[in-house]
């Protein structure tokens, strides 16, 4: 575990290996696993639960209820939210839960609005706003996010046979069947 | 009044019970009223005036020319403007005025261009790009930032009885005349 | 050159008159020219080049892979990647190479894909999605960013005489040719 001497860290639940820089804020009730990079300019508030092999890129704040599985990686000033009707100091009776799952990308500047859930190796193209679930394996784009493709795991596009049917790199058939992805 | 020891703050024109987290950067002529709350990796230039009960997220950079009410919510990344044609190192005569009203939330990594005034109790949706004045109890969405609904004080979505009557929460009638929303 | 005791810089490469604010992180192999303006709440990572009389508002983080000329704008919280297919803690052979020219200035919240030149004097508007090579002059917009007109080195819009042919506040006319634009 490296923690930077100019971070501001109070957890006492950071796992081995995990490095810490500069200028980040890290509260006291906030778990993070093994290996993750928490890079400058980040701040994780309390209740906040954060896997292992976690990436979080500079100016990306995490709010009271978000849980980030395993092997996430929240790119670059990527945005989170928990209150939907946001005003200054009314508070909600309680915080929007957000459960980012194994294995997920969220792009450069992505908005992920509270109470969402982005699905395992899913990948939030950079600059995208998303409103509503996202489906495991799922590529979405744009404002509102939209569904514009399948990702395998490394993060690789796959390939279209048809409208429902997709190739991955090892040539291992996918069927999608009600916006969900399984091998076939 | 709070200033937390890592934060950098030359004004002295703080109002009671405010608090400011870590790494806030405020410069000597900024005025804040009471009861607001600067988070941490916040910025705030000469210039700008803060009323009292404001929620100052993190990511936020504040530039002259901008003058925020009473009330006011603004969301995580969300970003300001204070020149129209930024070329570097060359200046304007004079920075953009850009004013926010009373009540107002901005979602979060909304991006308000210089020079637009936000009505009171507005709502501007998250990632929305805001480039003309939004009226008073509308809620804007999407680049550019369009009215997609009318919004009570506390931000809950006022329900449509026809494209110019809105009922808020407490069955008072609103009347919607040239994009100005009044009481009936 | 100033950079202020609440940086943390690691750069003995950093010219004349250049100034660096609270916060600022900057590595060791990172070169910086003369009298540029890097601002609080920043971060430039190895193997960053930036020219001379540069501006880098707060919440911008420059990663490896970027080189920045002369007289170039980075507004507030732009954010730039250089990962097609980030996943966390799986590293390309290489990271993808952009190259932000002379003159250019970039919009608040604006993205920048990785491996995309933005061409000299080319004016980036606030809150785009940059996904591919922007032509010198060009201002763009929107997600992703498309051409809305033609900037003079000032940051001005041209005057449109037709769709080809464009005249400048000199009175210079320009010729459109396969999206390029040349003094006539």
């Amino acid at each position: 575990m490296m923690i930077h001497a100019l971070a501001d860290v109070k957890s006492k639940q950071i796992g081995k290996d995990t490095r810490v820089w500069q200028f980040a804020v890290i509260m006291e009730d906030v778990i993070i696993g093994e290996n993750c990079n928490v890079n400058c300019h980040t701040f994780i508030e309390n209740g906040v639960r954060i896997g292992n092999n976690v990436t979080v890129k500079s100016g990306v704040y995490l709010w009271t209820g978000l849980s980030i599985a395993d092997d996430v990686f929240i790119g670059p000033n990527v945005t989170f939210t928990n209150d939907k009707y946001p005003r200054s100091k009314q508070y909600p009776d309680e915080f929007q839960h957000t459960r980012i799952d194994k294995g997920v990308s969220i792009g450069a500047g992505a908005i992920i609005l509270g109470g969402t859930n982005i699905g395992k190796y899913a990948l939030v193209a950079a600059g995208s706003v998303v409103t509503k679930a996202v489906p495991a394996h799922a590529m979405v784009m744009g404002n509102p996010a939209k569904i514009v493709g399948w990702v395998d795991t490394d993060g690789t596009k796959m390939t279209a046979l048809n409208e429902n049917t997709f190739l991955d790199k090892a040539n291992q058939k996918w069927i999608l069947n009600n916006n969900e992805l399984n091998k076939q």
